[in-house]
Formats: structure tokens, C-alpha cells, sequence
């Protein structure tokens, strides 16, 4: 089936809206966190324990699965559910992220994009069309139309003919999706430009997508402000009865100020890319658990938090595993942060049920950033 | 407590025997097979996993913890199962193993050993006395007596003297063990010389320990035959009631012929290295699953198996990972190896009870040496 948003409660105050969310695998509350699992896992944790911190939706990336192992793998395998033993809801992004990153602006054409493998430099081209063919063969439960993601530095006139380009390449990838288990959504870049925002959602919401992604908000360099700007220009174009995803964002502040626009649904690599390198979410800001003063700090990272990392470890130990280079560590500071982002999506939708939204956020930003200086998230795994 | 050892059944064929061991956290059926926790982790596992695949008793390494995080940590988190939230028993070593292989032969006095940091080269000395004051503020279930760890290939005359030594350094730890709760084991030494095993035995057991360690029998170098005759030449000395542990060996085949001869604990990290090389064991003997030729397989590891790798798993996913540098690979693989191992023991202990241990052992050895040139098992994790 094709996925169903149900719009159920619109905060009083703001633009922020709960709603359900009726997939292949079951009905999710949103708006919603989705943990990224670039190459088919959510990386260092199980499927058991993606599900035991509260995840819905996870991401997988195309392009990653198109290069390792090859979609035709996971499709022989019986998709990408079968591939990962996950049975619940997967989106898959359209693999323009990653391409672009690693594209010369020269090879980009009306045609595709020739870019070179970063595993072993190998020339390819992708194509909105050979996008979705991967997407369908992947056989995810959403997929993304295949769009230009450029600079947030491009010119006016670059951008208008990008966005222009992206539209064309929505209709042919819309044009050849065959796969009937999966949804297809529609990707509104612009920059911070707000008519090519207003034009890229119009046209784009023409096409009558599943769903509709914000992008071009988390290139490296982006300011927060051009993030909000790029979702204030955009949402009003968006159709009610539609979810609203804002791509590659995951950054605490953001999903308040996102959630507060009237956005549905985030990813982010943020949470476990943080804990790769030691540093976890704590209601008082980020901290960095290879610090010495955890050293024999016998406490748990954050004292009301529910994951298994807080209520069975310490900071010492957790400590002690980073330090001696043990991969226990990275995985349960990355079942804490997912789990930390996932709950605070829970208070998030509590809080927009009770038309008390702004009280919420205002007390999250009121301990958050008292010691922290939050940085845009960024999307490299 | 101390553990007690109970001695249930003993196979009318062979010295194989099958017992029930005391232990401050349970009772535990021997033979055993311990999964290492060098660091305080079971490399890529949590403790849930460890006892999910029927783990008893783990392993854990004096060396390492007092260079890392050091055993006043340990004793201020409340011991070592408190740190790493472990509520089984753990056996520490007593850092001999590690420190002589980091050793000149020269630092090596009655006193005790000096060795550099494998860490930072810092100055070292470690001797019985210091070994067993770690190991009591480690607050492990079972400590063992620090000994000489000689190369199989010393001389007669040093081997006789390194064992006379190591029986002296037995007693001097013994003098000043101090950990209620806690065991201690002797070491039994002597290379492949039998008038020096069955001294090193009798001179040990003089000294009444909980239970004897047969050492020296996992030196890089060390033949099969001559690990054998250790054993050989050491139980007769050892008396009915009290467990034998044969350390540092896992290899399959080791384990049945341990068991033949009389042993009741096992340890390696055989299992856990072997899966962080991207090796499995099966039945049919040890494969590669970085291998191409596991690309397209879809059917787990070994059909057979129990474990949650095998129930839910194929090669290709588990190649996946590898070959994209996932940790979940290594961890699956991880809990597979140990698996097998256990449920060889399982099988073992099953046999040993109705008298069928070398029923087992053949059909076991007609499977598994099939395909595979069985190599002695090294210590280093």
C-alpha cells in the first residue's frame, strides 16, 4: 500500500501538527525522528534494538546499497526488509546527496550525473530514472525522487535553473516507478531564495507526490537561519493532507524549530556519528564522554532517560570502553542518542495533543542550551 | 563464597567428566567453555548477548584492567560485575600470560617481572603479590595464582627452575589472598617434560587452591601433540574434586580432546578474534565469510544452529557487513562463534552422561576435519 497521513491535532500557537501515519508495517505517530542505517544497518546496533528505543521509520541510502552490495542482491534476498531482518517501515533517499557531494558541477546534464565511486573511484552515472529503478528493486516503503542539491552558496539564477531541472527529473522518475508497495515523494529545494521555494513547491505539489521533503537545508555551511527560512518559504505551498519531511536534520534545536514550522518527518546521521566519536545528548547539552572528569563519575549519562545504555551503565565504564577502544561503547552512546532524539519526538507530539508546544520547547531550550552551542547538523555518515 | 565443585558422572570410556560447579552466582554444568571479556566487555558484545547464547562463567584480564582503567575504578564501581554490568561469574587471570610476553627474559627476578606498558612503554613491575591484590579488588569469582608463562621450547633445566619459582610466587599469593568471595586457582607448569608437570602438579596441590589451572599449553609455537601431553602428564596429580581448567584453548578439536583427558573449564578468544576476521565456524569447519562465493547466499551460517545470527541472518548480509566495515558483522559473527562453542559443550556434557562422549567426538571429528586443517589456538585478543 501506499502510505496515509492523517492529520489528527494542529497546535493552537504555532505551525506544528501531530498526526498518524499508516505505512506497510504498522501506523506511526508523527512528527517522527527516523534513525539512518546508510548501508542497510543502523550502524553498530540490531534490528532488536532499533525497535527496543521506540524507532518507527528508518532510512537507508541508495546510493550506499546501489555500490554495496548492489540492488540486485537485496532484491534477490526479498528486498530490503529481508536483506536487514527489519520489519518495519524503511525510506530510502534518492542518492542525490551523496552523488552531488561527489560530482564536478560539469558532469551534471539535463541527462544525470557522472560522478566517481568513492570506494574505488569507478566513473557512474545516475539518472532520476535509474534512481528510482534502484528504489524499486530496493523496495523500500518511500522512496525519494532523484533531485540537484547544490550549494547554499549558488546564485539566484543557478538555483532557478536547478529547481527547474529537479521538476523535470520528478516527472521522469514519477514517470517510470513501478514499485506498488512504495511511496514516491517530491523533494522542494530553492536555497533561501523564497519564490524559487514558492515555485520548486508549487510546481512539485502539481505532480501529486506521497509526500513532500524539504532540501537543501543541511549542506555543509548552511546557517541555521537559511534552515528556517527554507521551510518557512516552502510549507505554506504544501498540501494538508500530505507528510512534510525535512531531510538529513537531526540536531535537537532544529527539530523544535522544524516541528514548530509544520514539518513531519526528520533523519539524521547525527545521533550515532556523535557517538562514534564518544559525545552524547544529555538535557543539559552535549557532553564528551572521553573527558577525564567521567573517569570515575559512577552515574548514569542522563538519569531520567529509559535506554538501556542509562539504565544499566555508567559514565566510568562508557568511559573506560571509548578509551580501551572497545565498539560497546559507540553502540550504547548510539542507543542513547537515537533514544534521546526519539523521546524527545515523543514529548514533542504529547505536547502538540495538549496545544502546549511552546512550553515545551521553551523549557527543552531553556536547559539545552545553557552550556551548548548547537551547530547545524551535518549529513556524512 | 568459594566455588564448589561437584563431580556428577564420569564417561566409562575415557577420563571425560561431567560436574556441577558452584559459583556466588549460580550453579554451572562442566565442561565449560568461558567466552574472554579481555577489557571488561566481551569484544562486540553486550551482557544480554553473552548470556543469550548460554554462557556460564566469562572470562576477564587482570593486565589489561590494571593498566585500563585501573582496579581502583573497578573497586570504587563496586567491582568488576557491577562495572560491566555482568551478574554471572567471571574469572580474572593473574597477568603472567601478557606480562611475559611483554617481558625481556632478563627483568624477570624472584620478586617478580618487569615489562613495559603495551599502552604508552611505561616502566612496569607486577608481581604475585601485586597480581592477586588486583585481582581482590577486582572482585572476580574465581582469581588465578600468577605464574611463569615459559616458551615450549626452554630447556629442562629452566623449565624446572621457572616452575620451581612459580610454585613459590603460588604460595606467596596465596599469603596474602584476601578476597572472601573469591577463589583462587593454582597453575600447573612444566612444558611437555612429564617429570615436570607431575612435580609442578604435586607441589601445587601441597598448597589446597580451589581449583588448578594447566598453563602453558597456548604459547604461539605450541604443537597439538605436545598440549596434549601437558595435560597428559598434569591430571593424574590433580585430585577428583576440584575443577581443571585448561587455559587459553578453543579450537573445536581442543575442547574434545581437553574433555578426554579430564578437563572441566575452557577459555579463548578464539571465537571472538576469528569473528572480527570475518571468520565462522560450522560443522563442516571454519569459513570465510568475506569470501565472494557468499555474495548471493542466502541461507545463514549453519542451519542447525540456534543462535540469533543463524535464526535470523544470511551469508550475503553478514558478507554485506563485512565487506562494508559494519560492526554488526563482527558482533554477529561474534555471537555465532561463541554459540558453537557452547553448544559443543552442551552436546559434550549430554554425552559424557550417557556415556557416550566418544560417539560424539567421532562423528564431530568426521564433519568438521573434513574441510579443515585444525590450527592450535593462540591467546592474544
Amino acid at each position: 500500500m501506499k502510505i496515509k497521513y492523517n492529520l489528527i491535532h494542529k497546535d493552537k500557537n504555532t505551525k506544528a501538527r501531530y498526526g498518524l501515519l499508516e505505512t506497510n508495517y504498522g501506523t506511526y505517530e508523527t512528527p517522527i525522528f527516523m534513525p539512518v542505517g546508510t548501508q542497510a544497518t543502523v550502524k553498530t546496533l540490531d534490528p532488536d534494538e532499533i525497535k527496543e528505543i521506540g524507532s518507527g521509520i528508518i532510512l537507508s541510502n541508495t546510493y550506499h546499497l546501489w555500490l554495496r552490495p548492489g540492488e540486485d542482491i537485496v532484491a534477490k534476498a526479498g528486498g530490503l526488509h529481508k536483506f536487514m531482518n527489519y520489519d518495519g517501515p524503511i525510506l530510502t533517499d534518492s542518492g542525490g546527496f551523496q552523488v552531488f557531494s561527489l560530482a564536478n558541477p560539469k558532469d551534471i546534464s539535463e541527462e544525470g550525473v557522472i560522478f566517481k565511486s568513492h570506494i574505488n573511484g569507478e566513473k557512474l552515472f545516475l539518472t532520476p530514472e535509474k534512481s528510482i529503478a534502484i528504489q524499486n528493486k530496493l523496495d523500500s516503503d518511500i522512496a525519494m525522487s532523484f533531485d540537484e542539491c547544490p550549494p547554499a552558496s549558488a546564485s539566484h539564477e543557478y538555483m532557478q535553473n536547478s529547481v527547474e531541472r529537479t521538476i523535470r527529473w520528478a516527472k521522469r522518475g514519477k514517470k517510470v516507478h513501478s514499485n506498488p508497495h512504495q511511496s514516491l515523494f517530491g523533494i522542494i529545494q530553492g536555497g533561501a531564495y523564497e519564490d524559487i521555494r514558492r515555485f520548486s513547491a508549487t510546481e512539485t505539489v502539481k505532480l501529486n507526490f506521497d509526500g513532500y521533503s524539504i532540501g537543501g537545508v543541511a549542506n555543509d555551511g548552511e546557517s541555521k537561519e537559511d534552515m528556517y527560512l527554507a521551510i518557512d518559504y516552502s510549507i505554506p505551498y504544501l498540501p494538508e493532507d500530505k507528510p512534510r519531511y525535512l531531510m538529513g536534520v537531526g540536531e535537537p534545536i532544529d527539530l523544535f524549530e522544524g516541528v514548530e514550522r509544520g514539518i513531519d518527518m526528520f533523519d539524521c546521521v547525527l545521533p550515532t556519528r556523535l557517538a562514534r566519536h564518544g559525545h552524547a545528548f544529555t538535557r543539559n547539552g552535549k557532553i564528551n564522554l572521553r573527558n577525564a572528569k567521567y573517569k570515575e563519575d559512577f552515574t548514569s549519562i542522563d538519569e531520567n532517560c529509559d535506554c538501556k545504555c542509562c539504565k544499566n551503565y555508567t559514565k566510568a565504564y562508557i568511559r573506560h570502553l571509548l578509551v580501551a577502544n572497545e565498539t560497546l561503547g559507540q553502540r550504547l552512546l548510539s542507543i542513547h542518542n537515537l533514544r534521546f532524539l526519539i523521546k524527545i519526538m515523543e514529548e514533542i507530539r504529547e505536547s502538540i495533543k495538549n496545544d502546549r508546544f511552546l512550553e515545551l520547547k521553551e523549557e527543552f531550550y531553556h536547559s539545552y542550551l545553557k552550556n551548548n552551542h548547537s551547530k547545524t547538523s551535518k549529513q556524512k555518515d
